[in-house]
């Protein structure tokens, strides 16, 4: 005979009643608070994005935040919009980055702008006011070797306020800084719209 | 005899200029535009700030568009915050869970809001003035099968407008729901603060 949809539902909530008597045992041993170092990495999309909501959930709590972008630079963006008009009050943005490696093709240039956006970072993340710092595709800066990694690792390591949230991404994230990390999620691409000859949208990829 | 800091610099330039040439020739036959099927899965934390970061982008472009949370309830959350205060004008936000299914513990009530929820999503996907939805968290609805995963793909397929982006995220995604999907992102977990004992942080996780 087979189960009535009453005999579901009480296996169901029998079931999670168990789970929720596990996960209360082990969320009360979960009591540390901590100003994470939050990397975003791995060649999927949403690396940036995903960062770009943590900034949304501390405005949402009234917390100062910061973003520095290490690579894009000046273009229209939905995001840098949002973070100008209507994010203003709690976040400043620093839009340091030229283009990307293959449109400038000056790697003098490149780096100036990259150690200069570290600069930048350093200068917002020692900011006691500041809750959390968005570098978003430091990572791209480090994989070219435009900011030295041994300070940027010192700097996260040993200067970082405590309660400093501090989030990286971009693709490559360097071993070291993975280390060092307290959070780290990997965005594999499982399908990308390029390879149906689909262009970069708005709201999607900007 | 080691390579000088400008041999260096004319070396990368030089190389730079390709990768521009042939990144161009590829973007050339880029040209389609479409309204996606937008999937964040994976057991990694950013699927849902992922979401809500693509969120922010459609409204710094100033496209209406809307979010349904199918499992989180009315807690007070950032993302909530903002979308209710700062995105109002042009984001709803219809917060349709009672909370996790082992919160709940029951499955009668847990199907009747993922149904409802599944109502309102359909809805604002017809609705043409929408260029976004967000379905938050609908891959654990479709995974304990609160809602039919059959008429959601048959929807999704037949009779979402063709611009409209409609972005689903939650861990578990259906492989018949990847199957349709134009951009699939799976995140995985390399670190994670619980681990550390570290609990859910204002800003970081809500």
């Amino acid at each position: 005979m087979s189960e009535t949809e009453s005999e579901k539902n009480a296996r169901h909530n029998a079931r999670m009643a168990k789970i929720k008597v596990a996960r209360d045992r082990m969320m009360e041993t979960k009591t540390g608070e901590k100003g994470l170092i939050i990397v975003h990495t791995g060649p999927g999309k949403g690396k940036s994005s995903s960062g770009f909501g943590m900034i949304m959930r501390c405005v949402g709590h009234g917390m100062p935040c910061a973003v520095v972008q290490f690579i894009k630079g000046n273009w229209e963006s939905g995001e840098r919009n949002v973070l100008k008009t209507r994010f203003a009050d709690l976040c400043t943005v620093h839009t340091m980055g030229e283009g990307f490696t293959w449109e400038t093709q000056d790697r003098a240039r490149d780096v100036a702008a990259a150690m200069a956006a570290w600069e930048k970072a350093k200068e917002l993340i020692r900011d006691p006011a500041i809750h959390m710092v968005l570098l978003d595709e430091i990572n791209i800066a480090l994989r070219y070797d435009y900011i030295p990694l041994d300070d940027v690792i010192a700097f996260l390591r040993d200067e970082k306020p405590p309660m400093t949230h501090v989030v990286l991404t971009g693709r490559n994230a360097k071993p070291e800084l993975i280390e060092i990390a307290d959070l780290v999620s990997e965005v594999q691409a499982v399908k990308h719209p390029f390879k149906q000859g689909i262009k970069a949208q708005k709201g999607v990829e900007y």
